[in-house]
């Protein structure tokens, strides 16, 4: 709060940016730490569908009237949110130094755009979270047969009275909020002049999860990542889901990286630093 | 706890304050950092009131006996206010370093009475943060437009069965409490003694909002914002909420201000200060 | 977690313990520091009274079947026992470095039993404190008047269906959980060691309030807090309350001496010191 | 979030593995910190089943619908689940520093496993929190005498509906869950590495109970904790309590044993340098 900012952080910086990483690293396939975080992005995931469909499940039959139960006395929607955005926080803390903890393929797009890892580590953590979130909803279906698809399998699916311009924009601003976060929580310079932005990181992270999930469970049950979409919709396989699915994968992808956008030109200065190269180039 | 100060905080001091602001400083109207601070702003407050009055709509939907929806499943007020106290954590974590995190204008006004920012940057950052509330509400009414004006708007109105009088009362002592919070947050005296001072800061600040919301959203549905209360104000457009409004502006503000004034002379000792040098000036 | 101790703690300290405080500190009365802390008291028991009161007179006018107002919605007994919690978390966050930020005679009590505090400095802290309690209830009861009487004026009493001994068995180990929290968030022995000890200490304080909320609201309102029990009996003033006010002093104050010698006599290994002291002396 | 390894971490260390514990290390048992840890993990059970159990009796009793009270007021399943994570939260902060801060033989086992503690020690431990527990459920049938049996004790059983292989595997994944993320929270590498780690450490241990809560109670009523479920059993002492106990040591002690595995052996690496050790020895 208050802080002067004597530079556009040019002169006398106190940290240091990491070099882009790559688009094509083929060294780092030779190395066990790819694979395992490869495992690590798998498991997460796997644990974040596990958990966060097990309660909605769960709340749905809480609340459901032909089983006569106290509706009253259930998680509820705010229970939901929690259970997102509290899976998300304890994962980030658990493998943000084996993985860098993104356990969302939006989040892995936005960091990519940033060139903060290559496009085959990219690509290998997406299919990881695919994998992972299908074999969480699975072991929810498992779990609770007789209640998985009577109870919407956990899948994303725009409410009735809204309109898919709606439902992308949800998912647009939601992941924004989400990747931004991201983008804030690990930023080298941030990280350098504010104490509580590398000690807090997870925490405002998961909170972004949770707070997108209260806003917008009511407008499609709140995507803003891929994974947990696509695990959800090839479990409970549902014309209705899939009609609906490719607005989970587009919406993301578009919010991460305006995300992107945003920290890199705007926050870093990185649009000063282009408009003054270009200059001092047309200065000549 | 318990920590016994040998002095006035006059001797030896281990923090340094930073000088205070000038009310105009031309010069930082020349810097890129000065513009960025007031995109941060308007972003931020876009996208606290973006996601506060879904909720806020979603919520009312859920509670709308006419729908016939379970309306124990909802988030309920609890929801609400960890929307409010939840996103402020968020943004104020995110913003800290880049415009100071005020995302309203009564804190960019106690922050000034202290001299922690200047005229013109205050002024500059309570348009960012009114124009950024507008188009955060906007983006609710075309997201939610069936709903959005049935259900208030998401504006802040004086509840039935209380007087003026109180809801100015509510309204002070809620922005009291925030600011309070920010300035203890925001002390480098402290930071320099409380290793938690710097490293939690966003958190309370996120459960003040939080906090007062629990207590006086059946009062005024608490504003203690007044770029929250303008935006939604702005889009709903109604009359109540705009004869209410001006205790929206007034309360905020006069409890920045006793915030404010509590803060620099109560606990960092200015009153001492001011009267230890009037005694030694009428003591020659 | 899984750490090793090779020492009791005796040989090769990394930390230092202040010395006990005086009974009586005659030149602590001198300072403006001390009645600083007082002013911070009082302000932090008005504020922490005002909203927490606030919210559950709210609360019981949204459970009001006569208003026919919808109850689910309603901030419930969870919100209630957050606002408590949570503002306990601000407030200690905000006055920990003024006063030590007890907010509680009970906390006082203790910390006085441990000699982190004069006898002088514990009496006038629990005035200020008494004093603040009244107040704040007292700024309910002048915002609430429609409601305040009508909803049991926020005040403390025994449920029905209990026995007197087992409130006031509640109400010792609730205090008890407290202030063991409060001391194992400001023993320099730990902070030394565990870097989370210093820098989390108000948030588990404010859970510890939050969680023995949760789990005696439906035995005796959860006092844990003489001066919030004080502050709401004083306005309210109802036989009922007062014939069970006894029990809001003596079991928090029995929990906090438990605290006391528990945290002083086996975990700092008073006990050993005293025995090995006793042990050597015989040796002679 | 996207960091680069270089290395598997083998060279140019910046941390130090403690190393493994003996099985039996006959000097700790002359040792009082040894007594002072089983005295604090047996305090810590005892006040977590004491206001955990307390609570569910309390929602019990709430949404009763004999009782003719109001249902929707009651603090609800979230509040169930908040009781069981937030005192896991206060009691690991409050006691890491002395015991380790286990107060689950779940935990015990996995660090037993890692060699983190000796099986002297790891014995001694479970022993003390199933004393704990049975205390602490005691206290609460004494206290809430009226209610206790009629509203099932807080034992853990098997829902209506369910298989014995979901409860089993509900269990399993479960403390999976829980296990991993304690040794993600007391990993030197990692502590070394990320400052997040050590200073969150006791906040993520305690989500990751909320979080499984919130998903499991519907299934088994989450025991993830033998000491919570033996105590609870005890004290209730019911045919159906006891025919469904052995699934709540059974499926926490194999999470615990998977957690350990794939923390020991994915994340440090184990397996790799099994294997290189494996081709050394094989290469000569």
């Amino acid at each position: 709060m208050a802080k002067d900012f004597e530079t556009g952080g040019e002169i006398g910086k106190d940290y240091q940016d990491p070099p882009p990483s790559p688009l094509f690293d083929p060294e780092e396939l030779t190395k066990w730490s790819f694979y395992r975080a490869l495992i690590a992005e798998f498991i997460a995931t796997l644990l974040f569908l596990y958990i966060t469909v097990l309660t909605v499940i769960g709340y749905k039959k809480q609340v459901d009237p032909a089983l006569n139960v106290d509706a009253c006395g259930g998680v509820g929607i705010l229970g939901i949110a929690w259970a997102f955005g509290g899976m998300i926080f304890i994962l980030v803390y658990c493998t943000a130094g084996i993985s860098g903890g993104h356990i969302n393929p939006a989040v892995t797009f936005g960091l990519f755009l940033a060139r903060k890892l290559s496009f085959v580590r990219a690509v290998f953590y997406m299919i990881a979270q695919c994998l992972g979130a299908i074999c969480g909803v699975g072991l929810v279906k498992a779990f609770q047969s007789a209640y998985y698809d009577r109870y919407g399998g956990g899948a994303n699916e725009l409410s009735n009275g809204y309109s898919k311009g709606t439902g992308l924009g949800a998912e647009i601003i939601g992941t924004f909020v989400l990747v931004y976060t991201v983008f804030s929580a690990t930023d080298p310079k941030r990280s350098a002049r504010d104490s509580h932005v590398p000690v807090l990181a997870p925490l405002p992270i998961g909170f972004a999860v949770f707070m997108v999930h209260l806003a917008t469970i009511p407008v499609t049950g709140t995507g803003i990542n891929p994974a947990r979409s696509f695990g959800a919709a090839v479990i409970y396989n549902n014309k209705k889901a899939w009609d609906d699915h490719w607005m989970f994968w587009v919406g993301p992808f578009i919010g991460a990286a305006i995300a992107a956008i945003y920290h890199q030109y705007v926050f870093r200065a990185g649009f000063v630093k282009a408009l003054g190269s270009f200059r001092s180039s047309s200065n000549v």
